[in-house]
């Protein structure tokens, strides 16, 4: 991808979404002995760093192709960013979504106007549903990640950051079918002044991690993590990209994962879903290579189940 | 209190604390029908206003005073608050806490370097347990609200956001024992255009209601509610400030203010304590009074305890 496509998207999106705060904490700095300076994703429309690619790739598309309306099938953050997307050209937006998805998650893309289809909550009843309704609507598929649209829209967000806070020798980000991954990798290769990218994926979702070292892609695994927005495996475009332009993925347990999710709520007083937390409890688990670095830190979304949350006495 | 005295306690604490951002909400707009600036206290030093008041106060002792250290009893944020000001001018600091505090908080204020004297969970404990150890160590008290160098500092939060936000036709705050209430009405009184102040306090300890509406001073209460920072009766001298230059103060009860504190969690991302969702209950139960104007919002912390959270299914 060139660097024209992502000036391009930011331009194209920049009316439509959040340019999100950079946020530090004092506490974290300490506690990791690296300057950290986290963006705020979780304040992003919709609640999540999903809204960037979605509208980029509704937005890029002709009034042709966007006759019928869009289509995706997703549980989580991609349904309300693509809900939201449509809505801003006001087309149709169709979203299969598994029966067992929570009512808040329904609530949210009903209130975008988006049409909800509920199927079995797996893989192949999500995929089958979702073509029957593009064939039968005549809807375009918008992917939550594998989309060069989308990871540009998705690199918006180090762009912003890069162009905010000079000096930053890293980022970091979340790792799942590796559409803000990629981006970021992009972004900080044309526009940062060489900027080292990690990825950052829960252990019990590593299909990164392992095509990273293997140099091939894994595609399927069976995820078990409380990071549940990192479950997908990588794209066949975001792939070649990480593989390329990342400096490599770090794994952290559930366990990790969780405590530095409390560490964010309880010392930033923001709300970030569990997904989030997984670069800042890398860069614990890691602080040997991150020591006195300056670390972009991307925090990706803040749409958690209030009534259902991980922290234990 | 003349007006030199804010902006003199501004001068005096501003770079020992942050200037706090201001948010606002299109979908909490919506909702109200009004235009809400809420003032973010929550991303306070301690994660709390108390911040400024205690600092102000102890910055404003001269050094003879100050020489045997600062004391008070608090089991909220005035303790981290007095601990944080105490280290910043490097004297001790002697907290009463009653022994059910939970462990963060007696941690909080341990970080700051402060001594934490124990005792039983009683107002008359907590009351003889302070005069004792300010009679053994000669240490000076500082009250977390009546006190006019605290309620200077308090003022500095409407204040700052007076400066800020133009146009602001309302400023709402919770109330416990009146601090930041009286010093917003003196805020608003010399450094605004016609703003109009209210107080929001939790039904079940509404003294400050019942005192305002008698013109009398009630002085015991057995407070019922989740909003744990309001349970105080208002002070001596914060009594007459509320009496003189507030609107109304308004009430909300439990119920109302969860559903307040749940709209601003998964809304805004946001991390607020219950006493803090007060003043937008009330909001959302006198929408006629607010409707159209431009309110300030006065979020006072986000001291949690994530493990005891009242949402429920």
């Amino acid at each position: 991808m060139d660097k024209e496509k992502i000036s391009a998207a930011y331009q194209r999106i920049r009316d439509h979404i959040h340019q999100t705060p950079v946020l530090t904490s004092k506490t974290l700095d300490k506690l990791s002995g690296a300057k950290l300076f986290f963006k705020c994703e979780n304040f992003q429309k919709v609640g999540a760093f999903k809204a960037r690619g979605a509208v980029n790739a509704v937005l890029s598309l002709s009034s042709e192709v966007l006759k019928n309306g869009v289509a995706t099938h997703s549980s989580g953050n991609h349904a309300q960013a693509l809900a939201y997307a449509a809505s801003l050209v006001k087309v149709p937006a169709y979203i299969v979504m598994p029966d067992n998805a929570t009512k808040v998650k329904m609530a949210a893309v009903e209130g975008y106007g988006a049409k909800i289809i509920t199927c079995e909550p797996k893989q192949k009843a999500r995929e089958s549903t979702l073509n029957q309704i593009i064939e039968d609507t005549g809807a375009v598929l918008v992917h939550p990640y594998d989309d060069y649209q989308v990871m540009a829209g998705q690199a918006t967000c180090a762009y912003e950051l890069i162009r905010e806070i000079q000096d930053l020798d890293m980022i970091i980000a979340p790792v799942g079918g590796g559409g803000l991954l990629s981006g970021t990798a992009l972004s900080a290769h044309y526009f940062g002044d060489n900027i080292k990218v990690y990825g950052a994926e829960p252990a019990g979702a590593d299909d990164a991690k392992r095509s990273f070292d293997s140099g091939e892609r894994v595609k399927e695994q069976k995820p078990n993590t409380i990071a549940d927005g990192l479950l997908t495996t990588l794209g066949e475009k975001t792939f070649p990209v990480i593989n390329d332009l990342v400096e490599d993925i770090l794994v952290a347990d559930d366990e990790e994962i969780i405590e530095a999710m409390r560490l964010i709520w309880e010392r930033m007083k923001i709300i970030v879903e569990p997904s989030c937390a997984v670069p800042l409890a890398a860069i614990l688990k890691n602080k040997e290579l991150f020591k006195g670095k300056n670390i972009g830190v991307i925090l990706t979304g803040g749409n958690v189940d209030l009534e259902n949350l991980p922290f234990k006495k």
